[in-house]
């Protein structure tokens, strides 16, 4: 593979670690962030400890804070930036970035207000078609890739030559294996309502329910997760795939995943204030669980398990009495709903 | 709910903590074991410690080593029998049963030789068609259920009635949620493939990857059931449902699992039949793997998981070699298999 200038922004946790996979490929990898003292320790110590404790960063990747010097050259941007700093990230970006430059994603949520998906975003921004933009998304906790621990992720644009392209980047024999999915509508709408079911996952485990609760709540939360992202335009069998029922697996089943470290916390009483404060990164499962509380009213579909944790972190209602409400709204005689599909 | 008199054969975890269920709602419950030390231990100590050691059985709970007694005022005879005792188990209870008993049954797996599905097996021995039989499946560790944790199962049947009438039995309020299901070859074929890949969660996990690696293979997990499950005549939606995904999470993600567990003993080196002597209870995974391989051959469905266990456990294959054998065999640009369809 052929080494490229690659530029990741920004330097959170799984961006660095996705530049960990770059540089680990032998590109040429610049880190963007606003922080100086981020960008001096990344520079200078080789980690970035507010966001990967355990990371020794490769000694080829470099941070910068100057937007221009970081895109000027990239033959690919990895945009990585919260779901609510997307749009001004990319702004900024654009007057910089070569028109050739490869557009890849790895961020999952929906902006706010306009609750548009993070490719709407960034084709509106950078004036590029959406099926150009590839979507990274799978079970990957950063925490193990820089460990470089086997994981797993699909690379998802409708335009299969850009997604290849992403492909060759990020692949490589040693921990990082990378699938194709010309359906990132699919992708996003997974991996960003998944977050919503990962604090769903981790309230029902702060409350002391066990794995039967959870397998129950992962389950439905898979066909809650396809209904809205279905109606959104998705292919269904996404959901059954790495992005879909895989990246809700890693979500829902560990302590690295800080949407189910959120539940934990809200279990406790904590409100999403105080637990956002706690976690010290963004959750964007809090966000998310706005924004599909409102697509799933645009949509007409139904989303309990979106519901009862809206209800608990905006609406004060009690953890408890949620979970319960969602355990106990089975009638008496339902059949078991054929979950993925949309019927509500 | 009327009161019945219901029998579960046998008394292992999963039989005596259905049978709580059934207690608890004010059901006549007797259980047959061969064991008259148990038997004595369940009716004088109200505990079951071998198979369950945390569980305090109901005083109305009895046990007794009669079959003609076990079964013949039995309404409802669950049966719950190894996969492998489960013929003779049959046999020895037809002659006692009432025509018009309920037959319900919870075990996971093929019978060896045959490799019959149990309501085959059932249904045979017991001269009532097969979907008459009702099979009781979902992310349900014994353990949480004699703990009165909130659990959700799914009844299949495709005698609807029939199904209707076990969804009676066994549901409450307080803690159990049951679904009815017409494809109970569904239920059936995901619960007994899913073992499978409970064991290689747990030789991923005794290797030391990671969340990651784990959620991928469970990933491909699924679709490996979806392919032969949907072979072997089930509807390809129960593998998103409670008896397929929701299971699957249960026995992939909790050291209950005695599949699991079997898995991690595994990893160390350990041959089967010290795997299965440690466990001390039946390890319905290690049967599983071979009924599996030689159905998919008899299907013509790829497997590789399967394969890899088979590897594993029969043909010692080192661990390591199979884990990353399953980890790497993704060629350089495949796309992503869209799981759950039969695409081998």
């Amino acid at each position: 593979m052929a080494s490229s200038q690659v530029t990741v922004l920004v330097a959170g946790s799984w961006g660095t670690a996705l530049a960990c996979v770059l540089a680990d490929n032998g590109h040429q990898v610049t880190v963007w962030t606003r922080g100086a003292a981020q960008a001096a320790e990344i520079n200078e110590s080789r980690t970035n400890r507010k966001y990967l404790k355990e990371a020794e960063l490769p000694k080829t990747l470099r941070a910068t804070m100057d937007m221009a010097e970081a895109c000027r050259d990239a033959d690919a941007v990895v945009f990585v930036a919260p779901s609510s700093a997307m749009r001004e990230v990319a702004k900024a970006a654009m007057p910089h970035l070569k028109p050739e430059a490869l557009i890849v994603h790895a961020t999952k949520g929906f902006e706010t207000g306009s609750l548009k998906r993070m490719s709407q975003v960034l084709s509106e921004e950078l004036g590029r078609p959406e099926g150009s933009i590839v979507v990274l998304s799978g079970p990957s906790h950063a925490e193990e890739v820089v460990l470089r621990l086997p994981t797993t992720v699909v690379v998802a644009a409708s335009e299969l030559g850009q997604a290849e392209a992403a492909q060759d980047l990020f692949i490589n024999d040693a921990y990082f294996r990378v699938y194709t999915n010309p359906d990132y509508i699919g992708a996003e709408t997974a991996g960003a309502i998944k977050n919503i079911i990962g604090l769903g996952a981790g309230l029902s485990d702060g409350l002391g329910f066990g794995v039967n609760a959870k397998s129950a709540l992962v389950t439905r939360g898979l066909a809650e997760i396809g209904r809205l992202g279905s109606a959104m335009g998705a292919h269904m069998l996404t959901f059954a795939g790495l992005a879909g029922v895989g990246d809700l697996i890693a979500t829902c089943t560990s302590r690295h995943s800080r949407n189910y470290r959120a539940g934990e916390l809200l279990a406790q009483g904590l409100g999403h204030e105080e637990v956002q404060e706690r976690i010290g990164m963004v959750v964007e499962g809090v966000r998310t669980t706005q924004a599909a509380s409102k697509l799933a009213v645009q949509y007409g579909v139904e989303m309990p398990i979106t519901a009862q944790l809206h209800a608990v972190l905006f609406e004060g209602k009690p953890p408890l009495q949620a979970v319960e409400a969602l355990m106990g709204r089975v009638r008496t005689h339902e059949i078991e709903e054929t979950v993925l599909f949309n019927r509500t």
